[in-house]
C-alpha cells in the first residue's frame, strides 16, 4: 500500500485529479509543483492512511519507514537535516481533505524546533528573534493541537508579557521575551499534561500526524460536514512541507489572495497580507491584515509574480482561486490554491463572466453555483427609503442585511434560535467552535478580523450577512455590552447589520424583497433552457401565488384548502361544520365556507392565469381546528351559545392518540363526502367566474392521504358527479376550464399499490413530509427527543426530514413511479413535500424521472437551478 | 353465452365441479342426477348471468326465450304445464352460490300459483286444503321475499286466525280458513305495495329470479361474506325446481338430515323432519320436528332408500354430507346435498375418522378443518366441579359455554359487546337479520326450533355455544324478561349457557380450560409432521408461557418487557427512572428493577427449558407509563414526594402528539442506552441462574423499531459488551447458556433496507402490527371513526389490524425477506404480530417462507394447523 507521496523541485507524484487520495490541499499542491512555481517541498500522507489510523487506532506497518525515507527526500532537495544542530530543517504538518473545510482542522506550524534545533535556526538564520518567535509560537500551536491545551493559557501569558512591558504588539517582544515566553510556554506544558514538551523532532511529527488524522473527528469538523453534507468517510490527508518563514522580519510576509472578489465576484486581484507574520495571524483575524495593492509598493517583483501566478491559475484551474502564499526575505512561495469560496452573488457573477471569456460552458457554469446558495440572493436587504442611523461600520465581509438581538456567545444564539427570536452573534472575533451559533444567528458581527477572517468565510459559506472588523466597536462580553464611543448596546437589544456596506444601525430597519441581477437572469435562463423537470410552487394565497410566478414557478403544485381554512373569519363556520350532530347541520356551515372558498379560487387562478393550480382537498383531522385550552374552549362554547361540557366532550371525543395516523384526509371526504363536495363545488364556481373573466383556469384537484384504490376511485366518481353537475347547470362558463383528479402519494400503501391506484389518477404528487414520517415510523412533531441526538452522534448522516432519503422514502417512490407509469403511461408524477426545494432530493426526483417538483415561492430558483444541475 | 342448464331424468348439463357456474346447490343437484337419484327435474341458471345483471341490471338478450325452453324441458318431464288450468306445473326458485350462505339468500317455493291454478291443483291433487295451504304459503313468501314485505304482517294475520278459532297448529286450519287467508295476504300486499298480487305466472317467476339476484348484496348476505372471507364478486346462480310437496298430507313430509352428527362427529344418521310441511318450517324452526329414526317407523322404504342414497353420498363425495329430502305421498325426492356444517370437534372428529376408513389422506384432512373453528376447542367450559342449578334446558346445538348478559335484540347485543359487556342473546327463534347480534354475543338461547335451526346452524358456524328449542322457556321480548315457569330473567340479568349439554343457570358459571381430545391430539401430530414452520408463542409470563407450552408452542416469538414493568410493584421504579433528571437518577431506579426483571427470565427460561425465548427490550414511549389524570399527578407527586407541578410538568414534557412514531422502542435505547444494558444484564444473569438449575436457556435478545442499520449496529454492540462483561465474570454459568441478536422488522423502512440491517442481525421478527399502521398511515388507536365505516361499505375488503394486507404489507415484507437471506442466508424469519395467530396470514407467510408465526398461546393450535394447511 503506498501511503506516501512526494513532490518537489519541479516533480511530482501526483496531480490536481488525485484529490480523493491527497486531499485538496495535496493534490493542488502537486499540480502547482508539476506547473512550475514555487512551492516548498512537500510529501502528503493519503487519505487511505489516515483512515487505516482512525480504523485501527495505529499506524500501519511500515510507516515509520516511509516516514524516514520521506524526511531523507525532503532533507535532500533542502540540504537542511531535521533535528540538525547546525541547519535543522522545520516542517509544517496540515490538513487536508479532499473537501476543503476552511479552518475545521488543524495545523502545526514549525515543528522540529528544540532547545537545540531553535540555537542551530538562529545562528543559521542570523535572526535569534526571528528563531525564538518561531519557536514559542510552536510550543503554543503544538501544545493547543496536538496536546489539547487551550490556547488561552499560551495567550494569557503573552498578554501579560506585553502589558509588563508595555508593548501593543506581537511584533515588539524582545529577544529576550520571547525566550522567556518559550519557559513559560513549556511550564504551561507540564503543568496541564503532567510530561514535558517533547525535545524528539521524531516524536513531534508523529504526534503532529496522529493529531491531524484525529482532527477529522472533532466535533467542530463532525458540525461543518453536517452543515455542508461532506461524507464523513472521507478522511484527511496530511502535508508535511518543509518550512518558508513570512516572519523572518520586514522582508517577509504572508497572505490570503483570491483571483477574483469572492463577496462580488468583480473580476479584480483581491486578497490581503501581513508582513512579518505567519499564515495563521492572516486567517485568525488577529491583526488587521493590508490589501494585497499595498504589496506592489513594498516588493512589486513578489507582487508581480505573484499576480502573473493568480491569472495562470485561474485559467488553468477554471474558477476563481483562493491562494495562500508566503515572502520569505523577499522570495515568493505559494503554499496552497483552490477554489475559492464566495457568496451567492459572486457565484452568479463568476459563472455567468467565465461563460463570457470562453473559460467554461454554460453547463458548467450552472455547476458552479451551489443551488442552496440562492438563497442568500432571495433574501431582504435593508429598504432604500430607510433612514439609516449608523452606529458603526466594518468590512463587509458577507452580503444581505439582517435584523436581531445582540447575544454574546454561540450557545446563547443557539438557545435563542430554539425560541424563534432573531438574533445577531457579536464577537471580538469568530472560531470554528462558534459554528453552531453562526449557523442560529441571522447575521455575524465582529470587531477585529479581515475580509478573509474565519467570521467572513463561513459567513459567506451559510449565505448569512456578515460584518468583520468593526474596529470602533468594543465588545465587553464579561458585561455583556458594545461599547461604541458613548453609547452602549446590552444583550437582547435589537441591532440590524447590512452585510453589503459593513453598516450597523440600531433597531430593526425595515427590509425589501431582494432584487435579482441580471446575471441572475441570465443564470436561471440558462438553468431553464436545461433542466427538464418542470417547477411549482407550494401556495396557498393569491399574494404566495404572485411572489412564486414572479420567481418562475410554472404552476401550483400544493394549494393547501386547510390553511385557508384557519382564518378568523371562517374559523367559526369551521368549527360550527365539526361540531354539527348531522349531516344537514355539517351541510348549513358548509355552505357558509363555500363562498369564501369560491373567493380564494378566483384569486389564485387569476394570478396563475394559464398555468395548472393543483388544489388539494381537506387533509388535516378535524380536531386541529378546535381550541385545546379549557379557557378558550369556555370562549368559543360561550360564543356559540352552548355549554362549555358540550363542547368539551365534543373537542375530547374528536381527540385523536395519533392525528397523524387517524381520521384525515380522504378519510373525511368518505365519512363526510359533504365537505368535498363543497370544495369541489367552490373550485368549479371560481373556474366559471374566472374564464367568464377570460381567465385560463386549470384546476388539479388532489386528494389526501390516499391508501387503496378503492378510495380514489370513490372520490374520483364524486368529483365527477359535482362536475357534471356544474357544467350541465352552466356549459359555457366551462369553455375555458380545464381539470384534472389526481392524487398525493404520501403512504407507503400508496407507493406499494401505485398501480391499482394509477388507473384512478390523472397525476401523482409524492407527498414525501408524511411519507418520510411512515417509512421511518418517525412523526416531525415527536422526534425532538432522539432525531437531534441521532444527528450529534451520526447515528442518521443526515435529517431525512430536510432532505430526501433516497435508500427508503426514495426506493418506494422510483417504485410507485414505475408501476404507476406501467398503468397509465403519460402520468403526470412529481414532488410536494418540502424536499421540493432541496437540492439533493431535486436530484433525486429528476433520477427518478418526475415530471415536476413544488416548493415554497423563495424556493423556487433554487429549485430551478437545482433541476438544471441534476439534468446536467 | 349459455346461462342456462338442465337436469332431470338422470342425465344433467353439469356436474359437482361446475360450483363457480352452477353454484354448490345447483352443481350437486347435477351430481345426484347424474347419480340416478330421485331429484325433481331443474334448471340452473349461472352465477355469470346473475353477475351480468347485477352490472347492467337488466336480463341478457336471450333470457327470456331461454326461460320459455327451459320450462318447456320442465314441463316436458314433468308433464305439467306452466299456469296451466288443468295440471299446472309449480317451481321453487332457489339461490345457490358458490360457497354455502345458509339461509343467507332468498327462495321462493310454490310459484305459478294463481287463482286459476290453484283449482287446478286441488283438483289434480285432489286436495283443496293442501291447494289453498300452497297459496296461502306462496303468497307470503313471495310477498316477503320478492316484494319486501315484512314477514310479521302475514304472521300476524296467521294468528289472528288461528287465535279467532282456537286452533294450535297451522296443519289444523280448515280450507275455508286458508281461503280466507289467501284474500287477507293478497290484501296485505295490495296494501303495502299499491299494486295487485301478480296473477301471471311468468311474471312472478321472473321477478323470483330478480329478487334472488338481487339478494346476493342484500345486507345480510353481505354480513354474512364478510364474517367467512368469502368474495362479494362470486353471484349466485339460480335454481328453478319442478317441486315436490311435502304437505300433501300426513303421507308427505319434509327434512333435513347429516350423514354424521354435525355436533359431535359421531358417524351416526342423524336428522329430523316434519310431515306435513314444506322445508322452510324445518330449517325455519318453527315447529320443533322429529329426529330421523322416526321415519323408519312412518315410512320404512323412505327411510331404507334415504340411508342407502346417504351412505353413496358420503362415499361420493369424501366427506360429512348435508342433505334435503321430502317425501311427497309416500315416495323419497332429494332436494339437495352439501358438505355439512359442522361444530370444531365434530370436525376433527369426522376429518380423523374419514381417514381411519381410508377414504381420504391425513393431507386432505387436515384440509377439512377450519383453522379459526379451532378456537371453540379452546374455550373454557363450565367447571364440572360446579353445582349446577338448571333453570331450563333446551337442545346441544353449538358446544362450548358461556356466560353473559341477558340481552333480546341483535342490536342490543352489538351495542353491549362494543362497550365490552359479555352478553348472551336470548330468542324465541333467530333470522338471519340477526347475525351481527349473534357475532356479538358469548353464546345464543332460543325457545323454539330445533338442532338445524337456524341459531343452531350459524351458532356453529361461528363456534358459539347454542341452545336451540328451550320450550319451558317463554321469551317476553316485550317486557324485556324471560319466563320459566315462576322464575323470570330480566334483561341483563346473567346467565350461563352450556351449548353441549343444553342446560341454562343464572349467574356465572366458573370455567375451566378445555381438555383436547385423542383426535384432537392426532390432528395436530398430523400438522406437525406437514407444517414447515416453526409455531413460536407471545407471552410475558412463566404461566402463559406454559399454557403455550402445553398447546405446543416451540420458543417464545415475543416477550414484551414493557408489560413486566407495568406491575403494581414496579411501577413506582419505572416512573422514578423516567422522572430521573440525570443518566446516575435513571441508573438508581434501574438497579430496584433489575432483579425483578432477572426472576421473572428465570421464570420464563425454566418454562421453556431448551427453547428459544424471544425478548424485546423495552418499546414503548416512556409517557406510557406515567397518569395522565391530574388526580392520579397529584396522588403520584405525593406518594414521590414532589410537588404537583412538577411532576405535571414532567409529564407534559414528555407528552407526544404522535406517541406511535415518538420517542419510543430502540430511540429509548439508543438516547438511554442504561435501559437497555439493565435489561441485558437481567437476561444474562436470569440465564446463569435457571443454567445453574439444569435449565438449557436460549435468549433471542430483540431490538424494537429499527429503522436504520446503525441502530442495530449500535445497540448489537451494547448487547455484546454487556454479553462480555457478563460471561467473564462468571465463565462457567454460561455454558448452558445461548444468545442471539435480533430485530423486529416493523418499520418500512427496515424492510426497505433489509440488507443493511441484515448484517447485524441473527433474525428478524416481522412485527406487523406496527408495519400495518405504518404502511396504511392508520393508528389502531384512532380508527374508531372510519375503519368501521370503510369495511360496511366494502371499501376495505377486510380489516387489516386483523388479516395481513398481501398487496402492500405483504408486498414489504418479502422484500425484507429476499433482501435479508440475500444478505445472511442463515437468517431465521418469523411474524409476532397479532397476525400470527391469523390463518390467511399464515397462508401468506408460508408463501414467502418464514421460519416462524408467533401468537398468544390460545391461538396457538390454530397456527399449528394453519401453518400444516398453508404447507400443503
Amino acid at each position: 500500500m503506498k501511503y506516501f507521496y512526494f513532490f518537489g523541485s519541479g516533480k511530482a507524484d501526483g496531480d490536481a485529479k488525485m484529490k480523493d487520495l491527497l486531499g485538496g490541499k495535496g493534490a493542488n499542491l502537486a499540480e502547482m509543483t508539476n506547473l512550475g512555481f514555487p512551492v516548498p517541498p512537500v510529501f502528503t500522507i493519503s487519505t487511505e492512511c489516515c483512515l487505516d489510523y482512525l480504523k485501527k487506532n495505529i499506524f500501519p506497518k511500515n510507516f515509520d519507514k516511509d516516514l524516514n525515507e520521506y524526511l531523507g527526500r525532503l532533507e535532500e532537495i533542502t540540504g537542511k537535516k531535521f533535528g540538525d544542530s547546525k541547519n535543522p530543517l522545520l516542517v509544517s504538518v496540515r490538513s487536508g481533505a479532499k473537501i476543503s473545510m476552511p479552518g475545521m482542522m488543524d495545523t502545526v506550524l514549525n515543528l522540529g524546533l528544540n532547545n537545540k534545533t531553535v540555537t542551530a535556526l538562529a545562528k543559521a538564520t542570523k535572526n535569534e528573534r526571528f528563531a525564538y518567535d518561531a519557536y514559542r509560537r510552536f510550543i503554543a500551536m503544538f501544545g493547543n493541537v496536538v496536546l489539547g491545551i487551550s490556547f488561552d493559557y499560551f495567550e494569557e501569558v503573552l498578554e501579560e508579557k506585553k502589558e509588563d512591558k508595555n508593548l501593543k504588539l506581537d511584533t515588539e517582544l524582545k529577544i529576550k521575551d520571547l525566550q522567556e515566553l518559550v519557559l513559560q510556554f513549556k511550564d504551561i506544558v507540564k503543568k496541564i499534561t503532567k510530561e514535558e514538551f517533547p525535545e524528539n523532532p521524531k516524536e513531534q511529527l508523529k504526534k503532529a500526524i496522529t493529531a491531524v488524522f484525529k482532527s477529522w473527528n472533532n466535533e467542530r469538523a463532525i458540525t461543518y460536514r453536517k452543515i455542508n453534507g461532506i461524507p464523513h468517510h472521507l478522511g484527511t490527508a496530511v502535508n508535511v512541507q518543509s518550512m518558508v518563514f513570512g516572519n523572518m522580519g520586514d522582508d517577509s510576509g504572508t497572505g490570503v489572495a483570491f483571483t477574483r472578489n469572492p463577496s462580488t465576484g468583480e473580476k479584480e486581484f483581491f486578497g490581503e497580507y501581513l508582513m512579518n507574520a505567519q499564515g495563521e495571524d492572516v486567517v485568525a483575524g488577529i491583526r488587521t491584515p493590508k490589501p494585497i495593492e499595498s504589496l506592489k509598493k513594498e516588493n512589486l517583483q513578489a507582487y508581480k509574480e505573484l499576480f502573473n501566478i493568480k491569472d495562470k491559475l485561474e485559467k488553468h484551474y477554471k474558477d476563481m482561486q483562493d491562494l495562500e502564499f508566503t515572502v520569505e526575505k523577499g522570495k515568493l512561495f505559494m503554499l496552497q490554491t483552490r477554489n475559492g469560496k464566495r457568496t451567492a452573488p459572486a457565484a452568479v457573477k463568476i459563472a455567468v463572466d467565465l461563460v463570457k471569456e470562453g473559460l467554461i460552458t454554460k453547463k458548467e457554469a450552472l455547476l458552479k453555483i451551489s443551488a442552496n446558495s440562492l438563497d442568500q440572493l432571495l433574501h431582504p436587504s435593508i429598504d432604500p427609503k430607510y433612514k439609516r442611523e449608523v452606529l458603526t461600520k466594518g468590512l463587509p465581509a458577507s452580503s444581505g442585511a439582517a435584523y436581531g438581538k445582540v447575544v454574546f456567545t454561540a450557545d446563547d444564539a443557539e438557545e435563542m434560535a430554539e425560541k424563534n427570536e432573531k438574533v445577531i452573534l457579536v464577537r471580538k472575533e469568530t472560531s470554528p467552535e462558534d459554528i453552531h451559533g453562526m449557523h442560529a444567528a441571522k447575521g455575524i458581527l465582529t470587531s477585529t478580523g479581515g475580509m478573509t477572517s474565519h467570521a467572513a468565510v463561513v459567513a459567506r459559506g451559510m449565505g448569512k450577512p456578515c460584518i468583520a472588523g468593526a474596529g470602533d466597536m468594543v465588545v465587553d462580553k464579561k458585561h455583556k455590552k458594545v461599547i461604541i464611543g458613548k453609547i452602549e448596546v446590552f444583550e437582547h437589544e435589537v441591532i440590524t447589520i447590512d452585510g453589503s456596506t459593513g453598516e450597523v444601525m440600531k433597531g430593526a430597519a425595515p427590509m425589501v424583497e431582494p432584487k435579482l441581477t441580471d446575471d441572475f437572469k441570465i443564470i436561471m435562463e440558462w438553468a431553464d433552457e436545461i433542466r427538464t423537470m418542470k417547477v411549482y410552487t407550494n401556495a396557498d394565497t393569491p399574494h404566495d401565488s404572485r411572489v412564486a410566478r414572479e420567481f418562475g414557478a410554472e404552476g401550483i403544485g400544493l394549494c393547501r384548502t386547510e390553511h385557508m381554512f384557519f382564518e378568523e373569519d371562517r374559523i367559526p363556520y369551521v368549527r360550527q361544520m365539526i361540531l354539527a350532530q348531522s349531516t344537514e347541520g355539517r351541510k348549513k356551515s358548509l355552505e357558509k365556507l363555500l363562498p369564501m372558498q369560491r373567493t380564494d379560487f378566483v384569486g389564485i387562478f387569476s394570478v396563475m392565469n394559464g398555468l395548472p393550480v393543483t388544489i388539494r382537498l381537506l387533509d388535516p383531522p378535524l380536531h386541529e381546528f378546535l381550541p385545546q385550552f379549557d379557557k378558550k374552549i369556555k370562549a368559543l362554547a360561550d360564543d356559540m351559545g352552548i355549554t362549555f361540557e358540550e363542547l368539551k366532550n365534543t373537542v375530547d371525543k374528536l381527540h385523536e392518540i395519533n392525528p397523524m395516523l387517524g381520521h384525515r384526509g380522504c378519510r373525511l371526504g368518505i365519512t363526510y363526502p359533504e365537505i368535498y363536495e363543497m370544495q369541489v363545488q367552490a373550485i368549479f364556481e371560481a373556474g366559471a367566474i374566472a374564464s367568464n373573466d377570460g381567465i385560463k383556469a386549470i384546476a388539479h384537484i388532489e386528494l389526501p392521504l390516499i391508501s387503496d384504490a378503492e378510495e380514489l376511485k370513490i372520490l374520483r366518481e364524486l368529483i365527477e358527479r359535482v362536475a357534471k353537475k356544474m357544467i350541465k347547470k352552466d356549459k359555457k362558463s366551462y369553455k375555458n376550464f380545464e381539470y384534472q383528479i389526481g392524487t398525493m402519494i404520501e403512504l407507503p400503501r400508496a407507493c406499494l399499490i401505485a398501480d391499482e391506484i394509477a388507473k384512478y389518477a390523472d397525476f401523482f404528487a409524492f407527498g414525501t413530509n408524511d411519507l418520510t414520517q411512515t417509512v421511518y415510523g418517525m412523526s416531525r412533531d415527536d422526534t425532538g427527543k432522539f432525531l437531534p441526538f441521532y444527528l450529534d452522534h451520526n447515528i442518521f448522516e443526515f435529517d431525512p426530514t430536510e432532505r430526501l432519503d433516497a435508500k427508503a422514502v426514495g426506493k418506494l417512490m422510483e417504485m410507485a413511479v414505475r408501476d404507476g407509469r406501467k398503468v397509465n403511461k403519460n402520468l403526470e408524477i412529481g414532488i410536494c413535500g418540502e424536499h421540493g426545494g432541496e437540492p439533493n432530493s431535486i436530484y433525486l426526483c429528476q433520477k427518478m424521472g418526475l415530471n415536476f417538483v413544488s416548493c415554497s415561492p423563495y424556493r423556487v430558483p433554487i429549485a430551478r437551478l437545482a433541476a438544471a444541475q441534476a439534468a446536467i
